[in-house]
C-alpha cells in the first residue's frame, strides 16, 4: 500500500481533490460489493460525474496509477482512500442537539463508515434527555465536559441553531474539542481558525438546484 | 445589471464557480445587513475562506469586475449572483417525507431565499397526513400526481430510503418532475441523466472532516 501514500512535496493533498474522494470511494465501495475488481478511469469518470482526466489527475496525487489495458485494482483504491482520510481510525466523536436534524442523523447516518465512532449525543429539553435514538442514550449539557474528557472526545456534531451555537462551541473548544461537523449557521472557522471545521450548508445544495431549475431544460 | 450576464461563449457558468457562487451569496447579504456597501477581493476571500485571485476569477466568468481601489460593490454582487442562480424565480418545489430528516427541512430550510417556493409535502405515514409542520400540510402520496400537476410543479425534494425513492422519483419524473434535492442514496442522476439532480450526501461531509481530523493538528 506504500505507493498509495502521499507524494507530493506538501505531504498533503489539496482541498479540491479532498472534497472529491469521499464520492469516489462510495462509488468504488458499490463496485465492490457488486463484486466488481477492475475500473477504468473513463467508467469511474462516468460514474462520478467528471471526466477521466480529472480521475486520473486526482489518484496520481496520492500514487495511484492505473495499469495500461487494466485500469485500476478497485481493492487498492479503496484502500488507498482508506488510508488518506483516516476511516479505519474511528475518531471518537459526540453529537449536540437532538431535535429533527440530530434525530435524522442519528437514525441514518453511518458514522462508522465515515470514520467516526459516534459515542454519546447531548440535549438540554428535559423530554429528551435519558431516551434512547438508534442506541446513543441522550444526555444531559451538564455532562458534556465530563464526559469529553473521560472518553478523549475531540469531535462534535453541531445540530443546535446559530445562537446556541456560539456558546456550546466556546464550552467545547475549551475543553479541547475543535473539530466540528456544523449544521449551524455560525461561522465556526472564523470564530476558531485553527478548528477543523466542515460545514453542511442545505441552503447553498438548494441554491445550486435552483441555478440548474433556472437555466437547463 | 446587464453586466453581470453570461459572457462566456457558452453562455453557462463551470459547476465549480457555481458551487462557489451561495457561499459568496450568503456572505455579501450578511455584510449588507449589517450596512456594508463595497468589499475587496481580499477581504471576501478571507471570509470565504478562499484566494483573492479565485474570487476574481469567479465573479470575471459573468462579467463582474471590481474597480482599482474600490473593490466590488456588495449590491450589484448580490443582484448578479440572484440574476444567474434565478432566485426570485421562486421555482415551485414539494417535499417528500416528512420523517425527521424531512421535517429538519420544513422547519429550518429557508426555500423562499435559496429561490424556491414550497407549496406542498407528502407522507405515507397516516399518523404524519393532515398535520402541519412550519404551516405546510402534509399531504398523502395519492394526491401527489393531481397536486403536482395543478399546481405546475417540476421539483421535488426526495426525503425517503432509496428503496422508496426508485419507485416515487419514476412517479415523479412521469408526471414532469424533473427537479430533485436528492437526500436519499439513489443515484437519480444515473438513472435520469436529463434530470436536474443535487444530492446532498451528509456522509461524504462527515468523511472530508474524517480527513481534517486524521491530518491536521
Amino acid at each position: 500500500m506504500d505507493n498509495y501514500r502521499f507524494i507530493n512535496s506538501e505531504n498533503k493533498v489539496s482541498n479540491q481533490v479532498i472534497k472529491r474522494l469521499p464520492r469516489y470511494y462510495g462509488i468504488l465501495k458499490d463496485l465492490e460489493n457488486k463484486g466488481e475488481v477492475k475500473i477504468s478511469s473513463s467508467q469511474l469518470a462516468r460514474l462520478a460525474g467528471t471526466t477521466a482526466s480529472q480521475i486520473r489527475q486526482d489518484f496520481s496525487v496520492f500514487g495511484a496509477f492505473g495499469q495500461q489495458g487494466f485500469g485500476y485494482s478497485i481493492k487498492n483504491l479503496i484502500a488507498g482512500i482508506n488510508d488518506i482520510i483516516g476511516i479505519k481510525l474511528q475518531h471518537k466523536a459526540i453529537l449536540v442537539g437532538a431535535g429533527n436534524i440530530g434525530k435524522a442523523l442519528l437514525n441514518h447516518l453511518d458514522f462508522s463508515a465515515n470514520g467516526f465512532n459516534l459515542v454519546g449525543a447531548f440535549d438540554t429539553s428535559p423530554d429528551l434527555i435519558g431516551t434512547t435514538v438508534n442506541e446513543i442514550k441522550i444526555r444531559p449539557l451538564s455532562e458534556l465536559e465530563s464526559f469529553c474528557k473521560i472518553n478523549g472526545v475531540h469531535t462534535a456534531v453541531i445540530c443546535v441553531p446559530k445562537e446556541a451555537a456560539i456558546e456550546l462551541v466556546s464550552k467545547l473548544y475549551d475543553i479541547n474539542v475543535y473539530n466540528f461537523l456544523n449544521f449551524s449557521d455560525y461561522d465556526i472557522k472564523m470564530a476558531y481558525p485553527d478548528a477543523n471545521v466542515e460545514t453542511v450548508r442545505l441552503g447553498n445544495s438548494l441554491m445550486c438546484l435552483c441555478y440548474m431549475v433556472t437555466n437547463f431544460r
